[in-house]
């Protein structure tokens, strides 16, 4: 008798995403490009990485057969809830059937009183597992962004430097489908376009570290598989306090749209997600490429040239000048960009535009100055 | 004293409309394609008219003079209800001041009892308000594609046929900003990529003709406009019967969302169908551009070439072939494309794809064959 439909489902996820890692770090072959399960090639981490119109994709150069490490190692980042141990269970299972070692790694962000003991439980859980290294890694949250991105700041660069020290391969992450559309819920209601709507990556991160098996996954599955296999799982308060926007959407917002939708709202949502990153990650490439046609032997952006752009291309090379000249990304919004846009397209002799971070933009004799003023 | 806000916000948006209507039908002048009021362009209504990348945008070429009616007429599309009556309250308004003539109709669908009567005193209303032609259609609703479907398509054939009766310029829709919110969620959850996050235009149907001007105006300033005008509005049952997806949606699932994510999710949405609608009219472009490029002599797909292209692109591309092989457009979901996507980027002797419509992709030689089989 095979294992319960719930294990095999997790194990079959990280068994495809160990496949990709090993496939991707087996120097010079074609395959590396055309994983051989089937399931759909994630799209590259980053918007670079995708060939402009009219160039063609290319290989990136094999690895020296002399920085290969005779035996790849693969961390899992986990906190000790239901999604993470699922997947630290099915990563010290398949692991050694694919000759990979498995590590884990748990992140104490020192915010709850007993953070330090559930750590070190979870750490006993890994190495109960089979798991080596199998550590904790206490961290000091700062006040960044706010108290959510502090603590994915601290925990990402804690995971950077585990995986540099330890020369790990890969981190896998147990985000789920789940996780995944309410990412995308959250970015819908920033009304920033399509980027905003992409979610999370299946892979991202430097060289493609991170990796994400459950992105398909429900959660019910994770939590399914934790139980079946006498897994004793934590229940982070955060998830359930109402005083947080994704739990809330988490245990309001989302069921009130299944109610009103239809039960295949996560679903729809995640695939919003792959759809929206692909087309992002396209765009991006047009507006990198369209950008140099657009300026002047001076460098200036020319209007008439920025005119016949599509209006999506445009604003992306606006949005892109205005960045460059010092504008942070994180305040810059589509009414600035739309503002910027009118000296383009709606010319009646405005007065210079101010933009967040000092920069300022104005039309200069058929040309568009952007800078900081 | 001036107007009450609501009735300066109703007026002011039909004036803008009005503007764009009589700049874009006077012959022969660079301002047709650069509103004098400010507001974003809208988007082409269609995606052929982007300009794909590489290519200049060109001005439609002037209408000729005797084509040019003396005086052009604008009809509102009134169901009785807040949003229209408020939008023909502005129209009667602001027509006359622009030398504009004004009209409304009234569609009958047949389908409560005593409709026919309604539409008597709504069209009783639109004649008091000074607009001529006032008059009710009749329609027959059927039931393709369901009864809102239905419904739908029977009211556009009326007005489409009223506006070619009287010579009639463009059509003004009421349409909200909550609606087009609820139109953005209602295609989030088809989860089937930007198109369908693109909620509805500002100017859409053949050469423009109708037109939304409260597309960014929220529902309830254009019920607070009928009530301080004492403007009789009435309450379509069907808005508010759960048994509807878009009355669930506006009554459960869309403030449930809010008060997960804040007030501003409505006009997050809203702003993410523009954004959405002009990413994917730009993608469409470059689709349709490359598309020649990828095709070998005897006009069959090139597998290779397919491969170098960004994968929003080449789907968009693969997409739209089995559209022309006879797939039907409605049946054709994401991931039907995917797997056809499979045998360019993932290809391991598949065998050939059934989609719908009958048509059958298979790989041969190096080549996609897409065709009813």
């Amino acid at each position: 008798m095979g294992p319960h439909p719930a294990v095999a489902a997790i194990r079959l996820a990280v068994r495809r995403v160990l496949h990709d890692i090993i496939t991707e770090h087996t120097p010079a072959s074609d395959t590396r490009r055309a994983p051989a399960h089937g399931v759909t090639r994630p799209s590259p981490p980053d918007a670079e990485r995708v060939p402009a119109p009219g160039t063609r994709r290319t290989l990136p150069p094999a690895r020296p057969r002399h920085e290969q490490p005779s035996t790849p190692l693969v961390l899992v980042a986990c906190s000790g809830g239901a999604d993470s141990m699922a997947l630290a269970s099915a990563l010290a299972f398949e692991a050694p059937k694919l000759g990979i070692r498995a590590g884990g790694i748990t992140v104490d962000h020192g915010l709850q009183t007993g953070s330090d003991l559930r750590a070190e439980e979870v750490v006993l859980r890994l190495t109960e597992m089979g798991l080596a290294p199998a550590e904790c890694i206490a961290v000091t949250v700062g006040r960044d962004g706010g108290p959510e991105a502090a603590a994915r700041d601290a925990r990402y660069a804690a995971l950077d430097s585990a995986a540099e020290r330890h020369g790990a391969t890969a981190i896998l992450l147990g985000h789920t489908r789940d996780d995944q559309a309410e990412t995308v819920l959250l970015g819908l209601a920033r009304g920033s376009g399509i980027r905003s709507l992409s979610g999370m990556a299946a892979v991202s991160g430097a060289d493609g570290r991170y990796r994400r098996p459950f992105l398909h996954l429900d959660r019910q599955t994770a939590r399914k598989a934790c139980m079946v296999q006498s897994l004793p799982v934590w229940d982070d308060p955060h998830n359930t306090d109402p005083a947080y926007t994704r739990s809330r959407l988490r245990h309001e917002g989302l069921p009130a749209l299944e109610k009103a939708l239809g039960k295949g709202v996560v679903e729809a949502l995640a695939r919003t997600a792959q759809l929206s990153r692909d087309d992002a990650d396209a765009l991006d490439a047009w507006a990198s490429q369209a950008e140099a046609s657009v300026r002047d032997a001076a460098g200036l952006l020319e209007c008439a040239k920025l005119y016949a752009l599509p209006p999506a291309v445009r604003r992306r090379i606006l949005r892109r000048a205005a960045i460059e000249a010092g504008a942070p990304a994180g305040s810059l919004f589509a009414r600035h960009i739309e503002e910027v846009d009118r000296l383009i397209t709606g010319w009646r002799g405005q007065k210079a535009i101010n933009l967040p971070g000092k920069v300022v933009a104005q039309r200069q004799g058929g040309r568009l100055v952007i800078r900081q003023g």
